[in-house]
């Protein structure tokens, strides 16, 4: 790679404790992620339940895009990009149906 | 499909109710993370930028694969399945690796 030894990462104090910052940032974020995760699949493991018992499929199409829909919007206002935004919560309900599906065969 | 319509959710006020309190949680949550997301991006832009300038490349597999551990070890506290969590986050890293790449050229 052709970069200068002078502004790699490790040699510039300023660069890594800028990038140091950020990534405590990330982190943080990141954690807090994943504890709405374990709080929203709590929710859908007792969705996934309902569905079982009262013998709905685990898909909702109309449903989920509604949710697309509105959060498409709230990314927007958030200036987050869309379709970053739509991408991350279809492959989180993606991944919450394939759980459902496995717990149901 | 074999429902019997008595037990569907159209038709029986109480499942559907129950169903509308869990989804209503369901969107509160994604907007949370709808937010966390806009605000971790806003960071990594900052740090793709300067990863650009310093001409670091965009990924950082060591640094990668802290922040799984850590976040595996935080998913399993919070009782959430840690292949879940890591699956969410390893598709954010990588969607956000994909802007990068695509800002730089």
């Amino acid at each position: 790679m052709a970069t200068d030894p002078a502004t790699t990462e490790s040699s510039d104090p300023s660069t890594a404790d800028t990038l140091e910052s950020y990534r405590a940032s990330i982190d943080n974020i990141d954690a807090a992620i994943i504890h709405l995760l374990a709080e929203r699949f709590k929710i859908t493991r007792k969705v996934g339940e309902y569905k079982r018992v009262h013998q709905l499929p685990p898909a909702d199409p109309a449903r989920e895009e509604a949710q697309i829909a509105r959060l498409r919007a709230l990314a927007r206002e958030a200036d987050l990009d869309p379709e970053f935004g739509e991408a991350v919560i279809r492959f989180i309900i993606s991944e919450v149906i394939r759980h459902h599906e496995k717990a149901r065969s």
